[in-house]
């Protein structure tokens, strides 16, 4: 097998021994934490520079007001997580790219015109990148992610977003992995059935 | 600002020395570079351990073939990248569930009930998250990615998925940079305009 130039420490730590966590310790998950995953993971590539990604940081205070749009099978653990992260689109990204992409300011009048629902696929989208390098950004920081999609996506809007342009599209559920916080490893697609060739 | 426990060198790898590369030098990419690249990136989340992401890879007999879907400012660059990777998603992911998510064998029909529409767009928010993956793999190898939605995705399905599930959403030019490979470094957005708590 080709070696990769990331060392196997760092393979380990942000894959090969990386585990979604449903069980975490009581060891708090601060702002600055967060602040620093993203400083890391803001230089990963958006189509235009756009960065639509938000984060909502949902504390222990206001835990409650979101375990009420979450599926039923993820309620508890989103309950003990020490610090939950609502990732959400800006459907208003376009408003920036004057500045993070100055040398085609047009497009943010295309965007504007071309309406909010073909703003939001774009967004959609690209956040999902973003979301992908959060997530090895958690990871890169030492805790352990929680990614969720079964959660109601429209009642945590309204609960969180009403009258604004952030759209919720997953929850993830930081900390420090607690004992038992896996269940087993489920296989992985090998390569000859996911990488094809012409 | 607090301490990453990924290490600066892995870092500036990865993310903070990492760019999107417009050239590349003629170096050849081989299939077993991306079949390491995929046996990293192969253990990041997906919802349900669906993997809906797939890769076709288009060497250089076969680029014109690709070239001819390519947006305008996208042709060249992709004419010259000594590898390109097609990333699509299965829209029949869910047959791989009774194996790859063993404890829910169930959700297969589900899906298989749901049609092809529905599972598509789960298939393509979660080959997403895979796409932010592969990225930062492409990277962990030594390698830069330069990541195009510009081109005619019906198009492309046409030329190399006739008749199959796979659906393409992404097109990744893969090598070593090039001297002036990169465009300047655009403005990333500031913590404070992404990062909000309740």
């Amino acid at each position: 097998m080709t070696e990769l130039l990331l060392p196997p420490d760092a393979q380990d730590l942000l894959f090969r021994e990386a585990r979604t966590a449903n069980a975490f310790t009581q060891e708090p998950v601060t702002r600055e934490q967060v602040a620093a995953i993203y400083d890391l993971v803001k230089y990963g590539p958006t189509a235009m520079n756009g960065q639509p990604m938000r984060i909502l940081l949902v504390g222990r205070d206001s835990r409650e007001r979101l375990l009420k749009h979450m599926a039923d099978g993820n309620r508890d653990k989103t309950a003990e997580a020490p610090m939950v992260a609502v990732l959400a689109v800006d459907t208003d990204f376009h408003e920036q790219l004057p500045r993070t992409f100055p040398h085609a300011p047009h497009l943010r009048d295309g965007l504007a015109a071309a309406g909010v629902e073909k703003r939001e696929a774009t967004a959609r989208f690209n956040a999902g990148l973003q979301a992908g390098y959060f997530l090895i950004g958690v990871r890169a920081a030492g805790l352990a992610a929680g990614p969720m999609t079964g959660f109601d996506a429209a009642g945590v809007d309204e609960e969180f977003f009403s009258g604004s342009s952030w759209r919720s599209f997953l929850v993830v559920n930081l900390g420090r992995p607690a004992e038992n916080a896996w269940f087993d490893r489920l296989p992985r697609l090998e390569v000859d059935e996911v990488v094809a060739e012409v």
